[in-house]
């Protein structure tokens, strides 16, 4: 079926006509990209880097043409919608970079010992290779960041792997004008066009067929629990199962210590205010759980304050303004659960504004699975404890999240220091004196969790650490130097850390 | 229902009664092991170290104890019996030394910008920590290096996972003898007993009860396409999915170049010989698929006339003689397939005879997926091919296997360097001039390799690199330095390798 992109402040379709790609189209590109692994195989980490900064160029000529398009299909503000396409190109670089180190495939050799008794020993060197054609789905919310040129697809393609991109129908124009920027850079740098490849669709069938087909390797999903746990089975059950790397959200628990709320309690509500709010909410590291202790008063003062004179704003489409609403009247008609604050909403025909609720302990034990479902948008809840003591208990009971914080002075953080023992357990990433919201893009990060944040949680997908997943592990044994791939070579010619004979070498 | 071990030699029952582990008694085994899990959590790889050495001194005590068991259960002759228990013992040690070197946790630092603009960075810290319990299957095939003391075992440990061991009920009293030496350690060092207990079990109801226990976070196994894909399938489609590796055998084809043979066709035929009744041909690693170019004769007739003078060995269970003997004839009932060689077989009531078979490559083109099924034990199937022409199409034809060789001269292989893209793809390990039994327990080793090799080709499942499939990645935001854990501390003080601010840094 034909379908339009609609812009959230005005309420009206945008120009541009898109269509579901049936069965066969899917199967083309994935039989194109299928063709395109050998070759991508033989490119050097270098080639991949000249590729991935050639489509960082494109990207930059595009860009007032992508701002214009993403602004319309989301409504963004300026600031978003640049800082956005920033962290799309900075990802290419980042990635190019990632290819031309080549540390990333973890080599690692270990030398024969010819004359060992009573069995000689063989050469054996190994390392990470791309594992094949991935199928990336475009994140609703990150139209720039995690969609057609996103993280997913900067990592696959530095690993040497080709993508099929599923369209997200809600940006499905915005999709289109990176592809197109990305396929230029194919022809340019002398690459296969099975190395990118897009596919647009609103029915779920255009998506299962990517998962569904046989030349596909793996899978790459920013979504809701719902569609990453149908992607995850669908994946598993296949004749040969592939692994779906779903990342489905997360309420992301803030736990306040009492001193904290002493010193400075109106700058914390700031703080708190400004994640809650980032991006109007449509991040999946908002906060959207706060435990505090009874000395809150002042701040869910000020909290409120700054709540209820926030104006909404525009918010990515239908679904995701209706679900917001429904989440907000649900949470309202729990025991206990009351309005703190909330903000107006004006100039957005599809939109969603500031809204923080609020329960005590009790309360939300005694309904804890429900007060912890994720409500997309910019809201939160606040659990008002008597102290700080019920936190290690509290949090024993989360099930996976992407991050979890604390907030402490000094002293009280070394006091509670088992809390990081706590966090650690269901979370990917534990913050101190930090709101999880605003990632930063690097070596360290991990944007993963156990599940439901993930359902695989060794692995990022955010971050440099992200390519991994599209590598599986290869060993060469006796291999003559020349035949051995270049990583791997006695010289080292690549230049890269390796572990030898069981050390890391430089 | 009670049951107990059989000798193959004889076919008689071993003193000792053993009985299915009862659903509770399966969950109060994972529910001790999830409380033994935040205790190992606090544990250094120093401490780990000493438990991993200390249980391999238990089990040198045990020695004598443990290779007559495992003798009577298996029927192994002395040299096996002893390889393989100083590989189980090496299995301890090796993993001491990764605990205790602790770079396996892949140490990344990002230092903190606070002046950068528009946005300040944040100091950010990656490593993997332990996932929690690990449910371990026993292989029916190595009861000393993959089972209750074997490299899951081990590598879990290592990463600081407590370990719920599945018995394997040919083997069930070398598994309960392994599992004391493993708890006498525990008591030792203290740890808690939780960090490693066994359920014994001939029904597919005790393993399926550990995997869907919710305190097991993955499943290691080694063992048939169909137990591998069954369990894989439960644990994907549990409420909270978890990851089941399972090492699932191979065929692991052998591509033979032709002017090897004419150099030297009978220390190749020897060779091959050795290799594939290693054993008596009970390793996942076994040859069982040869392409040879048609100046074969004089190797043909060397191999058959070595099979033909061998005398099978006693083999390891009921089952597996069953399955070895309907593999024969159902490779016999095949268009074109003809017996080169095949052994006799005295001294043992359960045993299997070297059985080496024939076809051409056209006969094998049009039956190739029948031809290429696993058949466990001492025989493999020679593929009689025009020349080495025909050999990337063959390969080009493979699904997952663990490994795969090329034979041929220095000059031939260079002429042949493409076919190494084509094995790579396919398998977990390539090997020149090689046969893939006898594993060489390295850093650098995989055993591993795309379905239906194994279920998830990221990792290996036997040498150090194996530990890192129960490990998760966590970042830190943030924290006080006296917070971190010692991997990530400023002053590095475990003196590992880690990723500082993108490089590698001794």
């Amino acid at each position: 079926m034909p379908f339009q992109t609609i812009n959230p402040i005005t309420g009206e379709a945008l120009p541009g006509n898109f269509s579901d790609a049936s069965r066969e189209e899917v199967s083309q590109a994935c039989d194109l990209a299928a063709v395109a692994a050998p070759i991508l195989r033989r490119k050097s980490g270098a080639e991949i880097a000249v590729l991935l900064e050639s489509i960082a160029e494109n990207l930059m000529d595009a860009r007032e043409a992508i701002l214009e398009r993403v602004q319309g299909e989301t409504g963004y503000p300026d600031g978003r919608a640049q800082g956005e396409f920033g962290r799309m190109v900075g990802g290419f670089s980042a990635f190019a970079a990632v290819a031309r180190d080549a540390s990333w495939v973890e080599a690692t050799i270990d030398h024969a010992e010819p004359d060992r008794t009573p069995l000689p020993k063989p050469d054996l060197r190994k390392m990470l290779i791309p594992i094949g054609p991935i199928g990336i789905f475009g994140a609703s919310n990150f139209p720039l960041a995690l969609s057609a040129g996103g993280s997913d697809v900067t990592s696959a393609l530095a690993a040497g792997c080709p993508v099929v991109l599923k369209g997200h129908p809600s940006h499905a124009g915005t999709c289109a004008l990176i592809s197109e920027a990305i396929q230029d850079g194919l022809a340019e740098t002398g690459f296969p066009e099975g190395t990118y490849q897009m596919v647009q669709g609103q029915s779920n069938a255009v998506g299962e067929a990517v998962v569904q087909h046989p030349s596909v390797a793996a899978i790459g999903f920013t979504g809701s629990l719902k569609g990453g746990r149908a992607l995850f089975n669908l994946g598993a059950l296949r004749e040969v199962p592939i692994p779906v790397y779903a990342e489905m959200g997360s309420v992301n628990p803030q736990f306040v210590l009492p001193e904290l709320l002493d010193q400075d309690s109106e700058k914390f509500a700031e703080g708190l205010f400004g994640s809650i709010t980032q991006g109007n909410g449509q991040f999946c590291t908002c906060p959207g759980i706060l435990f505090v202790p009874s000395n809150c008063a002042v701040m869910l003062a000020k909290l409120a304050e700054l709540v209820d004179g926030s104006t909404g704003q525009p918010i990515l489409n239908e679904a995701t303004a209706a679900g917001f609403e429904s989440g907000i009247s649900h949470l309202l008609s729990l025991d206990g659960v009351e309005m703190l604050g909330r903000g107006s909403l004006e100039g957005a025909a599809i939109g969603a504004t500031a809204t923080v609720l609020k329960v005590s302990l009790a309360d939300f034990l005694s309904q804890r699975e429900l007060i912890s479902e994720e409500v997309f948008g910019p809201s939160a809840v606040v659990v008002v404890c008597p102290d700080a003591a019920s936190y290690e208990e509290v949090a024993a009971g989360f099930c996976g999240q992407l991050g979890a914080s604390i907030h402490g002075t000094t002293d009280e953080l070394a006091q509670h220091a088992d809390l990081i023992f706590q966090l650690e357990r269901f979370t990917g990433r534990v913050l101190v004196n930090a709101f999880p919201t605003g990632l930063e893009v690097c070596h360290s990060l991990v944007h993963g969790g156990p599940y439901p944040a993930t359902t695989q949680s060794h692995f990022t997908s955010v971050g440099q650490g992200g390519i991994t997943r599209w590598a599986r592990a290869v060993s060469y044994q006796g291999l003559p130097n020349a035949l051995l791939p270049p990583a791997l070579q006695e010289s080292n010619p690549l230049g890269i850390a390796r572990r030898i004979d069981g050390a890391i070498t430089l």
